[in-house]
């Protein structure tokens, strides 16, 4: 696939999204103020707010007189316009969570599953379910919703030996999904996902580059560089957890030996513990998430648990090193962490991580670099993988010309 | 810094680029040709060309009447513009290259260079040396050189504490060669350098994401992404050689443990042979280059050696690993090797490597994924250093927007 190349109308569609991006994160701006915070002309946002009015995507809220001069238009996205439904379809869980159009989340609902059974029909299953359950419990009605985005973890990709994730590929059980869901559907992988809502929500926009790491079972992360996220040939960029951090090191679930995720990942932080405490009650914990709860548990003072404090050290070193490697191959400005296992320990592993990450950069690469919990909380996930498909719809309406994996 | 905002001005840039890369490789072409392989417009090839005609960069070579229809006009780099000099410091010499505008090799001259000193006033006046060498040699006037390059491998940038190869910060030692050479200098690292020659007169244009990996006494990678280089926050993306392959592995020239570099670059060969072989003569061998040669010759038929053909093995394999990571995190299309170690054992390297690089890559990631010996031969370091130089000088005449690092 040759270089693309740009044309007026793209620039026209980043003018788009930068407007529709200031409105979700201000709630209501005038068209002077959405000039201040985009930097676009006067002409240029007058021109873009016309034709997203015309879209039915932001309406003028209310007019407020000031002081002195003519009253100000105040201008929000017009959530209902429609409502779009986001899939998080996760190891031990199937989320679904409906939100309006601008991005407020209404209803979800969640179904569990079974980690062991990876059966096509018992997962379509269970993503039908659980949208049909949240919208049920939105009260909406299906006619109204723009479209669903459905996220598969990397390891489901490989069902039937296709790769689900693929832009220009399919994955083998699209049409019987579609079939059942019967509304326009995308399906993108988690990382594309969560550094979709950074770049929303959280830092994406204000850095030329950044990098968002997600730590749960599995491990990866969303690169975003000038505002667009970084997908790779086969979508397959950003699975960093999968990368070396030792040639013949642990053995990892995906096959490699070494990776990353085996080290970092919430089964590989146990893994670590086990090494330094064998007998350690936290080294039988069966349930991740409580085993990562329970390490936060035991690092509060006054006597934090010294084998989980040397896990925690250990992690660290680990996280950082394999943070370098991220600086040295794309030297990113900022890096967030995000995934439950960040929320709970990030306080405990960033200091330490950013001194390990500073010490093992090439040169003073990592001198300026910020690495922070992400401010983006909540299902991560299930917002990304809404506004990928927001971002269809706008696509399909003619309002933006974003290059979308999988659109169906 | 936030998101670059794109312009109508950026978009004309690119096909001016696109035009004088199109007149690189094909040598002549009518405004026809140029149209056909580059995929712009009649409209915006006429103003393109006439941009660059009154820029004197383009001339029109001659008329050639066709059996029918009215004469057509040949167009070509008007290699008389002026000069490009490309200035590659390596460890152990430094080599000074006289371009055209055409970027039509016209002399060279190298000078040798002590690795262990790296005193800036020694090198600053190696510099000097070289270029007025390579100046004299090619009879060219100072008052012709539209822009000097400089390429100072990532080892050299810590003279003084301060990066010289970041896009906004100075080389402590800038104002001394500034005032020695008295002509417009570009300084920018080696891997920049290669990644534009590859950009320029090999693969990079063909693909949408390509990585071409520099193999010889230093190890890294030039990433290029939609036609564009990626250089990081702070230059130093593509540090690939510094990344880690196994932790707390082999002590690495940088700094840190178990690199990239400290297995495949030429003194890790080296150290894989000692470890197979340990009174191998070869392992004695003190000169890089004729240790890789000499590699290269025993691999030849009828019978190859037996202890530098498994040291074949394992760098395949350690390479290998090393490039599945580049898949896992930036999945390119294409990756090219280049350098003078890739050009001596690439033939014997790439099948091994491309078995290890399928499977140790997430998924299929590498199903796909085209390696090869980079078509790019000579002096790619010098050439795309010139051809950076190149474009500053087309940035300060107004015709392209390619934004540089320290053009000074």
């Amino acid at each position: 696939m040759a270089v693309t190349r740009r044309t007026s109308r793209d620039i026209r569609s980043e003018s788009r999204l930068d407007v529709l991006h200031a409105l979700l994160l201000a709630g209501e701006a005038s068209r002077g103020d959405l000039v201040g915070v985009t930097g676009l002309s006067n002409a240029t946002v007058a021109t873009v707010v016309s034709d997203l009015i015309e879209g039915g995507l932001v309406i003028e809220a209310r007019r407020t007189g000031g002081r002195v001069g003519r009253p100000t238009t105040s201008l929000r996205l017009n959530g209902n316009r429609g409502r779009i439904v986001g899939v998080d379809v996760a190891e031990t869980y199937i989320r679904a969570t409906v939100f309006d159009a601008a991005l407020d989340e209404l209803a979800s609902a969640e179904v569990a599953a079974d980690e062991h059974d990876d059966d096509a029909d018992y997962v379509v299953d269970r993503i039908v379910s659980a949208l049909d359950a949240a919208i049920g419990q939105a009260g909406v009605a299906r006619a109204d919703v723009l479209g669903v985005g459905i996220s598969l973890p990397g390891g489901m990709a490989g069902w039937g030996g296709v790769s689900a994730v693929v832009p220009d590929a399919t994955w083998p059980h699209v049409d019987r999904l579609r079939e059942r869901i019967d509304l326009p559907i995308v399906i993108d992988n988690p990382l594309k996902a969560i550094a979709t809502a950074e770049l929303w929500f959280g830092e994406g926009r204000r850095h030329a580059s950044m990098i968002t790491i997600n730590l749960g079972t599995g491990v990866g992360a969303g690169i975003v560089l000038e505002g667009t996220i970084l997908r790779g040939a086969t979508n397959f960029a950003g699975e960093w957890g999968h990368s070396l951090l030792a040639l013949d090191g642990r053995q990892c679930r995906c096959g490699r030996k070494g990776c990353v995720e085996a080290y970092v990942g919430a089964s590989g932080i146990q893994q670590t513990l086990a090494g330094i405490a064998p007998a350690h009650p936290l080294a039988a914990e069966t349930t991740q998430r409580e085993f990562i709860g329970a390490l936060a548990a035991a690092l509060e003072p006054p006597s934090p648990d010294p084998a989980v404090s040397e896990t925690m050290d250990l992690t660290a070193r680990y996280l950082g090193s394999a943070i370098a490697d991220l600086v040295a191959i794309v030297n990113p400005e900022m890096i967030t962490l995000t995934g439950w296992t960040a929320w709970a320990l990030g306080g405990h592993l960033v200091p330490a991580v950013r001194r390990r990450v500073i010490e093992e950069s090439p040169g003073d690469a990592a001198a300026g670099l910020a690495i922070e919990v992400s401010t983006v909380r909540g299902n991560s996930v299930a917002t990304g993988i809404a506004t990928i498909a927001l971002e269809r719809f706008l696509s399909d309406v003619g309002l933006v010309t974003t290059r979308l994996p999988t659109a169906l």
